[in-house]
């Protein structure tokens, strides 16, 4: 039962129901793809069960008490108990056709934190919660920052009949100046909202300088500063905590299979049995890699290790070490008196010739050229099956020198990535010019497709530069790290829309561009006649499915400028009804925003890390050991 | 010689004679107030006398060698060389009438940096300068990103005929989507410029979310990351190397002063010796600071020193102590009868209570709200003559319970605030109520100033509370930290300011609300006829005077969109002739953005020095020793 708990296989098909049950919001109304209720239920009711057997599973693996200890076995617990009565809940009053809302939607996201694969994320999110007494301090402080300066704004400009440029009173009411200012921190109305005070006298730039320096530059680099700090020092405590449980694990581990050789001497762990346990750890693990591993424990071969050197086990099986076989070239197998004659060998060389990146880069900047030209010149589209078969040339000759099985190792990445893109690119160009030449329609998706595939190419050239390929290659090792956080942004961004779908749905409607019904100029809601955001086209900004509510949250999330500004800074006397539904446009706004600033303390901790290269003194004395072999 | 270069009194008036160089832009053409050419001139020549003087000074105190081995100085030589050149040829066309630049202009800020003085602001330019190769790198890997994304868009958008609100082509100039998208990193002109291809189809949204997650938010972490990584190394290396001076000055004067104890033994320094040194070197010591100092570095009472402790006399010289004399309080000395008494002791208990402080910062809170009402309402108005009794009892008792010597000493910053603020208030409405019983009229000014200070009031409930305390505490010991970078930011602001008005000068004018020029509608240059710079009313943006260039600087700095960004993404036909002076902008945008994350780095560094209050051994062992006195 134990080890089948850890099966790869059950790990995957559980994120596989996971992501069914999240992506069931895509079908549910209101629905970008309507889904008879019945259908969706039927699915998710499916999905509860394999969660169910899941658990069952998992409380078989681990001892009763421990799993009734567990936070996130509860929380799952509580998580299906609540859907299953909401969805009793939400048939039966579907059913008698009552209004029905189904609330324990936004719970969903949840089981992606608490199934016992989520430990990435729930420590994410755990030191985030860690950080925020320490935030809110400074955030409180920030919006202290802010109502002082607002009141001193009301006081200074309130009562001198300045107008903006709608005409509308200038700083005449004390909460749209606050939130006037709020916006001005993230810079999205900076020189609008000082304008008129700064057209009346130049005096006022300087409060507004003030401003802008105090809250925007120092507050939020404060504010970055603590963030920071806080995660630091929680991570850090975080994998101090992982690094003793680690310890305690083995010096137990070692405790069962210690023996003692000598009267009186240390306990030690003979190298058979060393072997055993490495063997049933990682049974993937080649002979080789185990005995150097083992020498590397074993420094001065005595044929046994003690505790320290045992302890060190799980670290050493982390570190990564590629066996590079010198295997000779197929070819040179198949046909050796060709691959090995002068020619080839004058070919090989030519290949791995500094030059012939060169000349490529050469080739990929003359193609970025073609590529921004016209696309309709006949000259122009026929290039491209020159690029092409220049491309697959190059892939072909590498191909021919190096051997093909290191060529595709699991590390090299640019190889793999330039193959995958030019074999795509060569399929897609074929596709769509065979639908050119058979009739005269060309699918715009195929031709989009071509285009990105096209300009994707041009991104190997930063693999030619040197300074380039150090940052490049952080980035992709802080990859999965930015992966976590984003499992985290996603289940935020889950919850918002959910409930921003049952409050607002069908508030504001977009209609197509083509479409002539004049409810089009005011996005179907009279309220939001001669606004802004009607005026703007922003129509397509609204809550009405699942998609347009994540676009319209990244929105929110990247400035504050959107709706919810343009709403309330041109008030006018129209748009009441709008204006009763702010509060939680500010709600989402206050939520989101500290997530810039955690994911770029985030970033910036993972970047220093990778960043400066260090080797521990294991990967230090496992190099040498390898050097010695 | 020596001692009389180093004396306060000159480097104050050298600083003097600096800034009235540098407000010389206020009065020359292009000027705020305008002022005869030859008085410019003149203050200018009389400056340049002083600057010439100072260095000739300079160059008799250090040896002749190494004064001209100082970069520093050649520069000054090289910046008042031209300068006179500059003013003799100006001169000389002005009196023919030919039109002469003021060209030695944008060399003045260099005298800043270059005076023996900016030592900070030449190790802040040395840092910068250094991280400029690295952080160079990102920002063309960046510049990559961008000119890909941009090339993507233009294959994906510029096809299908999408027209921005405006009606223009959407995206169709590879160049403008560029600008667009770099102007997108900013996030300024976030939903707008992604709508119409959102509005045609959902799927676009991917590829502007993708750019910003990419742009924005990644690339602008790694830049953060990259420029505070460097920044943190130079100046470590640079703060090592100033610790390695010292050590070594110090170990030569120990050689000067060391003499020989006991045959063979170490040489030492006698406590006479230092003593004498101490006195030269700090004459405003007290002697109970001086045998203090002596008794931490002579720990085992020898009377003499050894060199291990001798070089750690500059770190104890630094270390701030403050004596607080527990003198009684004046009116104890004068009528010890009356300030004994029971009622008199009871009111000290009562001021010195917890209770106190919180009815204060009630009044504070109430006051608020006072502030925040109509102020022509009588009551309200009235109301301040009550706050302001209210505050002056607070400092009056707050002077009867404390001595007031240790209430106005240097380090009770919000005592010394308080007062200040409070007796300004009194003052200022004084005299504003004054004007107005005295006429009808009422100054704009006064009244400006009393809002002010009123508001500036509330501040103080900030103090009460102790986490606020340790953030605004960290705050103002970065102050300085944070004035270094203010004077790096006006030498590179001032440099720009002159450029630009030498080109742009008079381009754009402003016309006062009042006017009725039909002119005013186009800030009266025809080719901004219907722009949006001429919409939005962003006439008084412009080069016309320093004080305008210097606005506008800042506005440039906060946020891309100002006059730059609206005049190229909305170009038509009109404004070739602004447009013509795009390239200038772009300098000064691309110039001065990097330097935000500069500023964010150093108060990110800044911060963490000293919220992480860690003492030095130093430290820990003087306070040792007072604990033991």
């Amino acid at each position: 039962v134990r080890l089948s708990y850890h099966l790869l296989q059950f790990q995957v098909l559980l994120y596989v129901f996971i992501l069914v049950d999240l992506s069931l919001a895509l079908f549910e109304e209101p629905a970008v793809f309507a889904l008879p209720t019945w259908a969706t239920m039927l699915v998710e009711l499916l999905c509860l069960i394999v969660f169910t057997i899941r658990l069952i599973h998992y409380a078989k693996v681990i001892p009763r008490d421990k799993f009734w200890k567990d936070p996130k076995n509860i929380c799952i617990i509580v998580i299906l108990g609540l859907t299953m009565v909401d969805m009793i809940i939400y048939g039966a009053l579907k059913a008698s056709n009552c209004r029905a809302v189904r609330w324990s939607r936004v719970l969903r996201p949840l089981l992606l934190v608490n199934v016992t694969e989520g430990r990435q994320l729930r420590r994410a999110f755990r030191s985030i919660r860690n950080a925020l007494p320490q935030i809110f301090y400074v955030f409180l402080l920030f919006m202290f920052s802010l109502l002082i300066f607002s009141l001193m704004a009301l006081k200074l400009l309130g009562k001198r009949g300045l107008k903006t440029i709608d005409g509308a009173p200038y700083f005449t009411n004390y909460l749209e100046i606050v939130f006037d200012l709020y916006v001005l921190v993230t810079t999205a109305n900076s020189p609008d909202v000082m304008m008129p005070a700064y057209n009346a006298s130049t005096g006022f730039a300087i409060f507004f300088i003030l401003y802008i320096l105090i809250n925007t530059y120092i507050f939020m680099s404060v504010f970055l500063a603590v963030v920071y700090n806080n995660y630091k020092k929680y991570l850090k405590e975080e994998v101090r905590q992982l690094v003793r449980a680690k310890r305690h694990k083995m010096v137990r581990a070692f405790a069962v299979l210690q023996e003692q050789r000598e009267e009186g001497g240390e306990p030690v762990v003979s190298q058979a049995n060393w072997n055993q346990l490495v063997r049933l750890v990682q049974p993937d693990l080649s002979n080789a890699h185990r005995e150097l591993l083992w020498s590397v424990s074993d420094d001065t071969n005595q044929g046994c290790i003690g505790k320290v050197a045992f302890v060190q086990l799980a670290d050493l099986l982390n570190i990564e070490v590629i066996t590079l076989k010198s295997r000779p070239h197929p070819l040179q197998g198949v046909c050796p008196a060709f691959y090995l004659s002068a020619p080839s060998r004058l070919l090989c060389q030519l290949v791995q010739h500094r030059a012939f990146v060169i000349v490529y880069d050469l080739i990929i900047l003359v193609n970025a050229v073609f590529i921004g030209l016209d696309e309709e010149n006949p000259l122009i589209s026929n290039s491209e099956w020159v690029f092409l078969a220049l491309y697959l040339l190059e892939i072909l000759l590498k191909l021919y020198v190096f051997e093909p099985r290191a060529f595709f190792s699991r590390h090299s990445f640019w190889n793999w990535f330039d193959t995958i893109i030019v074999v795509a690119a060569l399929i897609a160009t074929i596709i769509n010019s065979a639908m050119k030449s058979s009739g005269d329609y060309t699918s715009r998706q195929i031709l989009d497709i071509v285009f990105i595939l096209r300009v994707l190419r041009l991104i190997r050239v930063v693999d030619s530069i040197k300074r380039f390929r150090t940052i490049i290659n952080t980035l992709i090792r802080i990859g999965p790290a930015i992966l976590t956080f984003g499992q985290l942004i996603i289940v935020v961004y889950y919850i918002f829309a959910m409930v921003g779908m049952e409050i607002f749905k069908g508030k504001v409607k977009f209609y197509e561009a083509d479409s002539s019904d004049p409810a089009k100029a005011y996005c179907g809601n009279p309220s939001l006649k001669g606004t802004p955001f009607a005026q703007l086209n922003y129509c397509k900004n609204n809550f009405n499915d699942v998609v347009s509510s994540f676009v319209l949250l990244v929105e929110l999330t990247v400035v504050n400028q959107c709706s919810g500004f343009t709403l309330v800074t041109h008030v006018s006397a129209r748009i009441y009804f709008v204006l009763f539904h702010i509060p939680p446009f500010i709600t989402i706004i206050v939520t989101i925003r500290p997530q810039l600033h955690i994911f770029v303390a985030f970033v910036l901790e993972a970047f220093f890390v990778e960043y400066s290269v260090e080797k521990s003194d294991l990967q230090t004395s496992l190099e040498k050991k390898i050097e010695e072999l």
